[in-house]
């Protein structure tokens, strides 16, 4: 049994910027020991979150559209109150996509579909840099 | 420590057809050796997610609401002008609910409620033939 | 390899009850043998979930909103017809946030950010005993 924790560092603009993890991810499982197991991604902080999507520019689009309408940028957020900084519809936004994601690992490969790529969005008002822990699990 | 990689195959329908995993879950763990780990559920592919519910009439078409409700089949998606394949709603609806989820396994047991079950929701818009990897860790 | 089992157990007052489950379990991982490897939180029952966020009481009353906006309270819901007991919201509310949430452990601490925590949501119409399994699996 192995755990090899690694980082994904990246530059993000914020405002529902989404970043491909995939080709990354695939470059650090290339080199790992582990063929079995799970690969867990997890993005530090509270503004940003992980999921899948089939990588293409309309997704991208689609995707802040659906979280403009799940909790719009311009709303009134009690966030707001505490501390003015105008990004309570990025904590909202992180808090319902979350900000992990675990994929079984095969013989050597993530179990993704050919059309499903692990993506970053970045929530925030502001660019920031973003660690993503990428956690590999197995034997 | 041991890693099992099963599959669950299906068929499934589309427009929110919703499977309850649970009961094949059970039999490959009864099975199993590994009493004490985690059991991850993934779906393969980028239109459909894996959650839990009580699975009963109602709350399968409650559910389709809120998906409709999140992203409308009739909306208006710009994944429409990459593949022309009117499935962006499905897209958008699994980047939301996600492809995996971890269930603890505590002496042979998945740490579900009596009224819990894990369900594959395929948000497709055509029939599909399914593979959700079951993976069982642990010891 | 070690998996340890381990439970928090808190009463709720439903109706979007939100509990910092961080303190807990960093007692319990202060505690453990396991330095390098994971910790899975997963909430039993069908009408809770599990995310992070930024515990200050703005977002928390932010969240509520935002869950009120998704499914709202007095909204007619199939399961009624099930079940007569009122808490439909609670049961989709939950499906969509999830029941658990896996975080790397790495040299004896959670990687969750400074102003990052990871809550309990009871969405129930009804006060409960909540059990959250923690699980710790690594070396």
């Amino acid at each position: 049994m192995k755990i090899e924790n690694h980082k994904i560092e990246l530059r993000t603009r914020g405002f529902c910027d989404i970043h491909d993890l995939t080709p990354e991810a695939h470059r650090k499982i290339e080199t790992s020991k582990v063929k079995n197991g799970q690969v867990t991604f997890f993005v530090v902080g509270s503004t940003a979150g992980i999921t899948t999507v089939e990588y293409e520019p309309g997704l991208i689009k689609d995707l802040k559209v659906v979280f403009e309408k799940l909790a719009p940028e311009n709303g009134r957020y009690y966030h707001e109150d505490t501390w003015h900084d105008g990004n309570g519809f990025s904590h909202v936004r992180a808090s319902l996509l979350k900000p992990s994601l675990s994929v079984p690992l095969v013989n050597g490969e993530m179990t993704l579909g050919t059309w499903q790529q692990v993506i970053l969005i970045d929530f925030d008002n502001t660019p920031r840099s973003r660690q993503v822990v990428l956690q590999i699990m197995g034997e």
